[in-house]
């Protein structure tokens, strides 16, 4: 299982009226950090797509706690492991840290996904190719 | 027990590349489907803001289902109610139809709050006023 | 030339910490009201994409005056109309209205534009067709 | 006349469905640009909030020339510079370089800007303090 961490740095605009993070905001950047984790597990976008089609990971299910709240020009941690890897979905951890301090935490699961053969507008889960669970620090499906 | 349902037409700047509602995108929309529902409620912002001071709502806690993708130029309905009034945490469920089609549903848990004291940059639950339970459709808290 | 006009609500997630929308947002709500605009020329991006297959509107120049700012929970129209169409792009403007004030201004520059052959990540302009043209009101080019 | 430049590596979630950077995006970039700029004079936020009271930056005019499109994934340099330095106002230029081609060049005056005493909720131009036009690398007015 492997863990990647990134500084991630909260802008200006990302916050309310309030001057605290917008709560949509925090999944941009987790979205973001777990494009960032495959890259770092050799699985860049270009390289899937060209083994293995066009792949889209629709979220289906999301659970975030959102402890305390962070406001602009802090710099925070984005750490992302995946903690889970099932036939044709997956599970993400994402963790929000402020030193010691887990501000937000997210557990999100997501689909391996193609375009619909009959509907190209819609998309359907497909199996988890056996190098992608390699890459992510998993055994292969037996 | 209130219930607004209002409808909401999905832009093209809200879908990615694979053509679909970017999943962060709908909880800005549950965000505003909020306000609207409190102003349905008879509670305007600038009501609150003069009664009792600068509000924020912010969410504590979040669980979404993502059952079937959107796209850009569907006109959809966001349906908005508050199922349960804590002392000082209520939590909301948000509904996105299509048709007769439950395609995204989120509960949130915010919390009633305040700016604190001691602290202008962080935010602590205060008890939710009664006016605002009952304009909400709950009964008072005894 | 026609011109339309649409309410518009501000929200709070549109505002940033100084408690005044953030300047980019108007520009996703102008691109809306575009879409919206060709909507009731009675060019539906369905349409156009069956007639013509898919086309983009990449904006390539924009000049936006700001002369007022605005706040959330503000309610304003957003007027739009085509002033200008040449041979593969044309001239929008936009305008927010709070009440007789033109609070933004902004006159954006697009291509009609598909997918160039040689390189799908890429377009490039093409002419603009006739019923598009007299669907926006202006006369055939001759 | 000092001169910043950044890396920025442009995510999926900021792209739409043309798979072309939402043309948006663009300004909150040179919006934080601008923000790490005032940081590299060495003029944090929280420093000028210190000196000065709570002071925002409206973007009063923009120009924003779009000449190719850019896509997810691509690493990109951020170029900002501070053109011109008015009484309360001044004038910043972004240019979003890939590899030796300007992709985007933005051209924007903002307001040097504090809340009305008798209006929280607007902002008015007041004199540029002689520190910060020293600090971006201006000589003081004379």
């Amino acid at each position: 299982m492997h863990i990647t961490r990134r500084p991630h740095f909260i802008e200006f605009g990302d916050c309310d009226p309030a001057g605290i993070v917008y709560f949509p905001r925090y999944l941009e950047w987790f979205d973001a950090a777990l494009q960032n984790h495959f890259r770092a597990c050799g699985l860049a976008k270009a390289d899937i797509v060209s083994k293995y089609g066009f792949v889209a990971f629709p979220v289906v299910d999301l659970k975030v706690t959102y402890s305390t709240t962070s406001t602009f020009h802090e710099e925070v941690i984005i750490e992302t492991t995946i903690l889970e890897m099932r036939r044709s979905s997956f599970v993400i951890r994402h963790r929000l840290l402020r030193g010691e301090i887990v501000a937000v935490e997210s557990i999100e699961t997501r689909v391996w996904a193609q375009r619909r053969p009959d509907d190209e507008t819609k998309f359907q889960g497909v199996p988890i190719p056996d190098e992608v669970r390699w890459r992510v620090g998993f055994q292969l499906a037996t």
